[in-house]
């Protein structure tokens, strides 16, 4: 039987972990609102550090598997990434005609990029993230994760994504903005004057995938981003796919495409997933009303 | 910025509320797993009582609006219940020729049975749940939910749902169980003797749909009722949906069939869904070959 409780939430200073000292117990919780609260029991804190942009704090969950906190919201755990990570890549992957140059922005943990890399079209895949250290504790604690980071095909550089984008011109065939939440660095990734960078940085029948956040929890952030992108692509779509440790466990991405339909995959999916497949991709792109009411709403943010 | 805190869970005898007295904020918490609890704030706790057969809590929550709890397990809430009652109703309201008689085991809240009413052609909705004290809390607290219970094409009454359907021979043509956790009096919710009961008081083109769980955190609950539903019915399909206060948000669904294909829709959406249409019943068979997989392994129960 599941026992209701009472969550004391103290509201976290760094570090972000404690123990409960009657029984022991260790529990990291995430404010995924103001109103709401996720907590996942912890055997171990790995790593528990401040870097030059953001706290970045590695658990070892019952749950979930390894999981990671920047800022203290979970940015990816063991168990449950494939759901995120393949909804990011193989989208544009499987309906671009010819992806062979991919951007990734953010996403220093790996993990899209090892789903980029899984298409053998695909002959450069560049991961611009603006933190060292977020790459550093992938690649010392997530192994299944930052196994492609080393990729003779990966080009990873520790950068401000927003400078980098502006100095290029049409040379990505793909582009995918892997994003923390909108604050502090990250909130000028959901805005239109970044979309329209990215929109000079890609090909002529380029396409670009942002992670757009709960519908539920991020109503305006969703609304608002997907508002920006249609400033600048002449073709936008919303698809939504189950993520359960980010808040409500229903998660949108938005595609923004200079040409191709992003909804119709051309290729097979590659060998090895366990979200996406050419059936879960043209479903991700059947919304249901309220999202679809949701989009035609103005401008959220 | 989200910040990252440590929740301390006081195991809960009943009453399941507390307030903490440092604050004097109110967050109800449910266990959804061992290893995981999820909290909301609230404002008010509406109802505390003991019923002959659980507990029933009702709270107003800032996030979810009101919500009702049976043995510290969250049931519904007023801001995403429309995911699931839509998802169990329409979709074998939806498929079947030519659905008049429906029967719903469980789900006295009255949020499956207002989807059900939805549809012109049901002649008659019959409503078994055991627990009067749940339709009464409804009635009383839920009116949005519970608008349909006195529905003239609505039959509830409060018994013992698998003795009155061993006593049922062909006079329904769909039946929806809406059962909560399989344990204690809803256990045998989840096996062939039951699913048979429901096979027999099904007409030749019967079709039945239950809930059955998150593929994340009760994976064995929902491979031994996909097995034990294949004992049964000729025809078994998993289908899933989002439904964002249950654990892990992504939940599934089972449907078996004596003929018509449950993933094909041959009649359109009735007026005023807001997760259900068409085009999301088809995606929601797409299964992410994850959850493929774990329905081709041995039951897990």
């Amino acid at each position: 039987m599941r026992l209701s409780s009472l969550s004391i939430s103290l509201k976290g200073e760094f570090p972000m972990e404690k123990r409960d000292k009657r029984t022991n117990e260790l529990w990291i919780s995430e404010h995924q609102s103001d109103n709401m609260i996720l907590s996942l029991r912890a055997s171990a804190v790995l790593l528990n550090e401040k870097s030059a942009y953001q706290d970045i704090l590695l658990a070892e969950t019952e749950e979930y598997g390894r999981m990671m906190l920047l800022d203290g919201a979970i940015q990816i755990t063991e168990r449950d990434e494939f759901c995120y990570s393949e909804m990011m890549a193989h989208v544009a992957l499987c309906s671009h005609p010819d992806p062979k140059r991919v951007l990734i922005v953010g996403g220093g943990d790996g993990a899209v990029l090892r789903e980029v890399l899984r298409h053998g079209n695909v002959e450069k895949a560049t991961l611009i993230d603006i933190d060292r250290s977020v790459i550093e504790a992938s690649r010392k604690f997530l192994p299944t994760i930052s196994v492609s980071l080393d990729d003779p095909r990966a080009d990873v550089q520790c950068l401000d994504a927003m400078e980098y984008v502006r100095n290029c011109r049409g040379e990505f065939d793909v582009a995918i903005v892997d994003s923390t939440d909108p604050v502090d660095f990250a909130a000028g990734l959901f805005t239109s004057p970044f979309y329209r960078d990215i929109f000079e940085a890609l090909g002529d029948r380029g396409m670009m995938i942002a992670q757009t956040e709960s519908p539920f929890t991020d109503t305006a952030v969703m609304q608002g981003a997907f508002s920006a992108m249609k400033e600048v692509f002449p073709l936008v779509r919303l698809y939504w796919g189950a993520m359960p440790t980010y808040p409500s466990g229903m998660w949108t991405y938005t595609a923004g495409s200079k040409s191709p339909d992003p909804s119709l995959p051309v290729r097979e999916a590659p060998a090895g997933t366990r979200y996406y497949s050419s059936e879960v991709h043209k479903g991700a792109f059947a919304l249901p009303p309220f999202l679809t009411e949701l989009l035609s709403r103005p401008r959220g943010l």
